[in-house]
């Protein structure tokens, strides 16, 4: 992936942009798409598309392209295509940059797993975020989340104080991230919250969703003698343990194993439920329709 | 597998029994148990165990021995294990023997898929049964069952006829079979059809329970976008799809699949999930504990 | 899937075309094609690409167009895009009609799990092929086989009538399938065959290539002790068990499993990852690229 | 599993044995061990035994059992077991406590995944050891594993210095550790060093062995166009990469993956396969045979 000649790094992400677009479906989008990005001086590396049904559907497309210089020429490119792509055709359309990465909070309680498998999994470079703030309504985890070098902010939270810790929160929030990933967060978020918030929020439900909505799903698991236990990671909506699945995954479980056993074997698979999850959201993969999601 | 001077297959089963045993756990069940079985001349094969909890629980064992000229020695063994241990350790037993395969009735509508799998691992010899009839409320799979040579027997059912039907049912399997399994059945049974058989009913329901009880779950699956779908294997009881599950298992899915995908993905983790149930019920590897079940 | 108002089946194939072409990257690929289709006058249904590398590569396509009267316009539609698109572009290209499947010969010796899963799943509508005949080296499963209305060819075939067993088999494929699928066939092919059949064949390998390549993978992997046994899908090469894997896949296994317990896991997983295969190829969704497989 | 009335917990280790023992086959053997723990006072908590093949054959066997003050009692029990049944049956056994967790040291060298991972789960206790020190080739993990409270160890190693290196990690490791866990550890250990270091050692392999043996293997497997890489937990003998292997899993990829995905995916499979290796180890749940493993 390095040029023979000059030794640059051809996927250095600089050059990268993202268009993400949905329609109503009709002939000749791919095409009017992909000839804008060619007159323009772009190269495809990679697209994907998806409509809800054979016609008469909802048209969805990623793109991935290549232009050099597109920093400098993303407003240029952005009003070109609105004008001549994407008004035409009543497009809404997102273009991001790669090198551009989505400024993260996680929030979270006492437990560990899932905040130190992403926190991990960034410092690799496995994920494509920057993670702002970690805001935890306990203050234990602030001596396992410091040495990342992450903020750690303590906002008390209990359903007494809701008004004013979800106020506390907004003022850190807002304007300043673009994902909230609820790490095991344990309090309820009020639609106020969630609406105020001003991005998106991904949450980890230590269950198989629809199976055991709601709480203490490990032990109610076990009590109806499943087989398999499993995470969901979903979008935030008012309706708490209903918005749109994001990714799903299973461990299988048997007689042998007690409550504390799937709950442990759990955070495996929540901890790799989410990760996959937050990863495809900051790569610009998950499109949203109606209460599922497109993973692009 | 073959007595290198004899040649006598050394995995013959007429000399290998089976003995599952349930009581309140107390010390020295284990020891009991082999300490009788070895008095009576049997080699343990296998021994599995489990207790519902550390103490004071239940405590159930499956042991596979081998006792030369067991047949013949059977009749005085169990008299003996019930006056020995089982009556003064306050124990259920079950003792079987490995070559008398249970006699099973398959009983199926319109889809072959369970039910040709079936069929087809038995032939090859992989499931430990005797398929004595196949029962099915439509003729469609005649000729596809026929060829197995087992007897088809065309006994019409519908929500109008149920208690006829069931009726003419009844006759077909009372005493005649040690499992019924429903393959793909499409019609509901009722309380006095489950207590008057005699035996266990196996079912499989085509979700991943306890999410999408009912009907449709494919199409529900699809509505709620989830990632996996599944299937599970349980034995019947009055409460439809809330008998003790066997076994379960999934399969990925995405927003490209339709829902007559999902069916057609969903038939293959049917027919995995129903023929393991249906082998492990089949080896006596199945206890039932409350709603739940132990596979030892 | 069912028009609202004429009640047609809008998937119906007979309208339904795909287009694979494989050239050199280049900016405006994606752009040229979409654009020829849309003036064609045809809906692009889904386009999945893949390029090698991210510059000077090689770019891989297959797009699933509607167009009304495909069958009529279809030659017309082949002469304008080379002229227009392949030959500009130096691409080698295939358009095939859904509506047209693909003519498959089985080939097969005594083991019947993969031949008989194909059928099964053929006559379900779950394979997108034409089972024109099945050629066994054995006469064992005819009585199998003719149930399915395929015809059932015996052409003995031992290493001393290794050539004129090819001459014999040789007449009846060339020319009358697109594809052979070796089943266990447990014969080795020589170069000649291969190359003189005219189509592609696909062969099972009951073994993760590329461990316990050869023979008796299943004994040889339960003397490393490995905790996993797989199959592979691969297309035929001269050399053996080296070709192009199309689709891998395996079954958890432990010490409590005999070498015939991995044989009977192992069926499982190969019918599963062949017929994967084989309706992948079948759709036309496999490329191939040196000695890999792109499976779009 | 806490006493109702005193508030104890019952799964307190400190009466819990393991007993785990190996002989040639011959009936009575499960009947005189469970007597002889029987007549102790002790109560079987769980048996799992295996024989290798069903006569003849090689008996391995580990239970737990409970008996109130294991601890002061263990040093008779293991006397009396010698004489009354490990010596009559010429068995080789093991007795441990399981509040008497294995002494490990992890060695590693860069790369933080798997060592990071089995310091988080032990931190969280769902690994049954101490982890008495970290022993590395390079000094750049250091700052990740002091927060874990475990001494970092900097034993610079290379081919050059090989002997001297060695000859300080056996001084550091002699005597202080039950195992030795190789993290990623990317230097060759001599068979002196094997030797001579006096317990086990756990290595993982990042491929699914036997198929990429060595170097580079995320490289060859995405040459040969496999669709599932895996990794592979083994026992270190002189002959590299040839012990008997724990544990193994693998992931699915396909050709959008280039090779630093595989490496990247192939972190995940490593770490999962590593910890539960050690895992069962240190549960005293894994009995060698040959270059094979029973897991019980």
């Amino acid at each position: 992936m390095t040029d023979e000649h000059t030794g640059a790094d051809l996927r250095a992400p600089r050059d990268i942009g993202r268009l993400l677009l949905r329609c109503a479906d009709r002939p000749g989008l791919v095409a009017a798409v992909s000839t804008f990005l060619a007159e323009a001086g772009a190269n495809i590396i990679s697209l994907d598309q998806h409509s809800t049904q054979q016609m008469h559907g909802t048209f969805m497309q990623r793109t991935i392209f290549h232009l050099s210089g597109l920093s400098a020429a993303r407003d240029t490119l952005e009003r070109d295509f609105t004008a001549r792509v994407a008004d035409p055709f009543g497009m809404d359309f997102r273009l991001t940059e790669a090198a551009t990465p989505k400024r993260v909070a996680i929030m979270a309680s006492k437990e560990d797993h899932c905040l130190l498998d992403l926190l991990w999994r960034n410092r690799r470079g496995d994920l494509d975020m920057s993670v702002v703030m970690v805001i935890a309504n306990h203050p234990d985890l602030a001596d396992k989340v410091r040495p990342f070098g992450v903020p750690f902010i303590h906002v008390p939270a209990r359903r007494d104080i809701r008004e004013e810790a979800e106020q506390r929160q907004l003022d850190l929030l807002r304007g300043n991230v673009d994902l909230v990933v609820l790490a095991r967060y344990m309090q309820i978020l009020t639609p106020d919250f969630i609406d105020g918030v001003g991005c998106p929020l991904i949450n980890i439900h230590h269950s198989f969703l629809p199976a055991f909505i709601g709480a203490s799903p490990y032990r109610r698991a076990r009590e109806r003698g499943v087989k398999l236990v499993g995470a969901t990671a979903h979008y935030v909506t008012d309706d708490l343990d209903e918005g749109p699945i994001i990714e799903q995954d299973v461990v299988r479980v048997d007689h042998r194993h007690s409550v504390e056993d799937l709950v442990r074997l759990g955070t495996d698979v929540e901890r790799a439920v989410l990760s996959r999850a937050v990863l495809w959201h900051c790569e610009d993969r998950v499109i949203r329709f109606g209460n599922q999601t497109i993973c692009l």
